[in-house]
């Protein structure tokens, strides 16, 4: 059929996975509240008439998105659960593994830990989130409780402490560039549970 | 004269530091580039046309803003280079500081935090923190010159490691709730001085 024919190739790179790849990246750029289905349409190369063949919609966008990063954390809290052993090694394994989830899904981690709940999807990502903080927090008591901490600190503020340190990777973190995860994670597993000091 | 009479008490709250605090909350909450002069009018209960006689301009409040946070590590940066001891505790000592501006500055930090560099006014913040930073820097080598690092810790991995838990701070310390300040520069430098692992 002469329409066949005439139907222009489909355009590369507008499959959902790198529409989802493109979306995250401006969503990071711009903000998603500051991002525009125009913007979105300019940076996959579509006319704005056309964003809707390539884009569901915005909010789905993000849900996708956040997901991608979600996902990654419960497969590593799966883990954690399974893992038999003291607390505080099954802790650094988690710290490891959260480095590990953030670098090689640094874009979407990056949106996950800038959502603030100004939507159903945002807040259903911040539950998701906050789940996965509760995990440590019980991995921390635990270790705690089993003797393995130095006296006096506080679990709570150490959970909040350590994975803020871990979250603040994303903003510097670049995989092309600079030590590669495993060498952060160990910088990091270093300074935290060892200490900076030396003995 | 009759016109003063006549003339509206000046509305409280509408000198240039209330306006200040009031802009950053607005920035904070819905993001600088997605915060309108509209916007602020609102959250000053001005008309919109009555802004411009209480607020300078986006920008300007923006700079204002972040030399608010930006003063106070200016402050303990001078602190710090006229200090005197071993780099360990003169880190030790910048890093209390740092958590205690953030804590007393918390929105100005917490704006200085999420600044990307996007106008002049943001990067000249960028450069101002940059300076900061390169500060700490020196304090690590320092420290793991003396000798008094663990051997095998990365100095710029620890500073960036460092400096971002101190920033994810501002991410949920609240003055009125939970630790004090103190309480939570006590836990960081507990875990991050000493570590984790009881010895």
């Amino acid at each position: 059929m002469a329409l066949d024919v005439s139907t222009p190739p489909r355009r590369r790179g507008h499959d959902p996975e790198s529409v989802l790849s493109v979306a995250v990246g401006v969503f990071n750029e711009r903000g998603y509240d500051g991002t525009s289905m125009e913007d979105l349409a300019r940076a996959l190369g579509v006319t704005k008439s056309a964003i809707y063949h390539h884009v569901p919609g915005k909010e789905q966008l993000l849900a996708r998105a956040l997901d991608r990063a979600l996902d990654g954390l419960s497969e590593l809290a799966a883990d954690a659960r399974a893992a038999r052993g003291p607390a505080i090694d099954r802790l650094e394994r988690v710290v490891r593994q959260s480095v590990r989830v953030l670098t090689e899904r640094l874009p979407y981690v990056t949106l996950l830990l800038r959502v603030r709940g100004n939507s159903a999807t945002e807040r259903a990502a911040l539950a998701r989130r906050a789940e996965f903080g509760a995990l440590v927090g019980r991995l921390v008591d635990e270790a705690a409780e089993e003797g393995a901490l130095r006296p006096g600190l506080d679990p709570a503020l150490v959970t909040r402490l350590l994975f803020g340190a871990v979250g603040s990777i994303a903003e510097w973190h670049r995989p092309e560039h600079g030590a590669p995860a495993t060498e952060v994670a160990d910088a990091l597993v270093g300074m935290v549970f060892d200490g900076l000091k030396r003995g």
